[in-house]
């Protein structure tokens, strides 16, 4: 945790910024390894160039924030305080002199904050955007991450073997979303990383489908795309299978998603233009005459939060990097027929990559 | 849908604001029954003083928008588009003169979203919070959403009937917690309003204690806390049994808190002043001699938002009106003993209220 401060604080010297607020709950995890979601109540932590920084929290969660470790101050608030006169209080301690530059997560740092921060610091200041520099340093995975994004993805492939097998004649979507669900949280999982897709038919053929009461039958498409947060950490699978019977286009469009997905793979190594995989994958549907049902990026980068650095788009000119982990996941959705889309976690290592989801992509019919 | 938009509009006019921009997820929904997760994606209702309104969003909702019933301009962008350029756009086909006033959501939209419109506007621009105004306007549900609410706490009792009969020893609080979501997704229900909480013993102890794999044993306390998201209306129960047997603080724990439940439904009527109930509530908590166990405020509002207007905590000076739906929820948690709470969905009536939620709130030993 130490390193990683230091290196938004090298961030901060070298820019000349005298504080930066830190409010969003994935990158206070990142820096502070507190996992809290506050809701609409106020963690942050505050940095300097030249002082102690500290952590604002409820008073509640201070015991918790010790507990994760957190070394530096804490600033515990209760429901009946205004945080923001603690915050001032903070700031005047440190006895900061004129205050230039305020570096905020500009995506996700409500107008109303930061309002409350130029009324506590008064002097004209520059806001500056921290986001991209986080997104920067949080692209490369450690050891200890890369560990947990492991487990987290075997945890998906056990999610997507329990949808197989709960799979039987007019058994409903949400069902056996449901049965998913339960199996994993029989493990100890607490929170999926999104809404869990389970997807029949038709449906599957919705980029943006949702579950329901579909009930399954022969001939039907079936999408799962799921992935659990453990330790802090997302996991993300899509998985389609065809149930009972198929047609020749179905095959088809799997056949062509697999193989776009596999070539996009092959290329995941140090040094490939990020933006050549979705090209990649892009030309093999276009040239199977599937150009215009392939709507999505390929993928996104994949951590503490299920959608992060580095975007997996054409136009992304970034270079692939060792310890990045990410999704590939191509796919055709052609209304009235059916979608398929196959995704896999992917790590960057020093002589390639690894998937750490590892569930069968053969095309399957089940039975 | 009309009428809601006119109110906001009146309120522009009297006020003297130019724009106003709706970008939560919520009032976008209250606003033009559009109900939509953009995720980082940005979807916006813009409302002006004296021109049409419109609704931006990425093309491929703009289909399910019309569907759900709104008539004015809808803006689609695609993923390699700028919504902010299509805004400006939009800005300039109204002919919009020197701006003033802009309102915003000030306490959940982003700064970097508030700088692009700053850029588009380029004039000196005051900047207004539209939040209390949506919260006021959302805090009165007319009969559509009562009926909602009404079949959403519905869902709530069912879950906690469920959880209920998963009980037997040895279980975990996950598995439980997997069952009751497993019934209410076979039922339909695609979304729980809140993670659900199902607590055993110590750990309901913890005012923000989380399920895990603790195991259920004779004398337990055992805590439910749900509620399901139905067409876009949330509910929320909280209900407390015991487990094979109990003892007597249990029980005194118990019959403290269901007696501060009822006085403060009790008193939960047009005209009273909402503070008083929790201040009630409170009162009969401290006098049993639990005052330092009871650290949360009395209940909230609730509709679209699990969370929302009116806060019902001790300083709320607002009086109880007709149509306010809200949960009334004392507890009491005591480390290394365990936790109580009750929590009832509410509804304000011509004559008195009506509680939405029904499960039984009888002291219960499940056997």
């Amino acid at each position: 945790m130490k390193e990683r401060q230091q290196k938004l604080i090298n961030w901060m010297v070298n820019n000349d910024i005298d504080i930066c607020f830190i409010q969003s709950k994935d990158n206070i995890f990142y820096l502070s390894n507190m996992y809290s979601e506050p809701h609409e109540r106020l963690n942050g932590l505050f940095f300097f160039k030249s002082s102690e920084p500290f952590l604002i929290c409820p008073q509640m969660e201070v015991d918790q924030v010790k507990e994760a470790g957190w070394e530096s101050d804490i600033v515990g608030y209760r429901d009946h305080e205004n945080p923001w006169n603690l915050i001032k209080a903070e700031f005047e301690r440190r006895n900061l002199t004129s205050i230039n530059k305020l570096a905020i997560e500009k995506e996700v740092t409500n107008y109303y904050r930061v309002e409350q921060l130029q009324n506590i610091i008064k002097d004209q200041v520059e806001i500056i955007a921290v986001d991209s520099i986080m997104n920067e340093h949080r692209v490369i995975k450690d050891e200890r991450e890369i560990n947990i994004l492991k487990q987290a993805a075997e945890l998906a492939d056990y999610g997507v073997e329990v949808g197989v097998s709960a799979l039987k004649e007019g058994i409903t979507e949400l069902e056996v979303l449901a049965k998913i669900e339960y199996e994993l949280k029989k493990k100890g999982i607490r929170e999926m990383s999104f809404s869990t897709m389970v997807l029949f038919g038709k449906n599957s053929g919705l980029a943006h489908g949702n579950p329901g009461l579909n009930k399954l039958q022969k001939g039907d498409i079936v999408l799962f795309d799921l992935g659990v947060v453990l330790d802090g950490y997302c996991s993300d699978i899509t998985r389609t299978v065809m149930y009972q019977s198929y047609n020749e286009q179905q095959k088809d469009i799997y056949d062509t998603v697999l193989k776009a997905q596999l070539f996009a793979l092959n290329e995941s190594k140090i040094g490939t233009r990020i933006g050549d995989l979705d090209k990649l994958a892009r030309g093999i549907i276009a040239e199977a005459g599937y150009g215009d049902y392939f709507p999505h990026r390929l993928g996104h980068g994949l951590g503490i939060s299920v959608h992060e650095y580095p975007s997996m788009n054409m136009t992304n000119n970034g270079l692939i990097k060792e310890g990045m982990v990410y999704t590939i996941e191509p796919g055709i959705y052609i209304p009235e027929i059916g979608g398929v889309r196959i995704e896999d976690d992917v790590l960057i290592t020093k002589d390639g990559h690894q998937t750490l989801t590892n569930y069968s992509k053969e095309f399957t019919v089940i039975k």
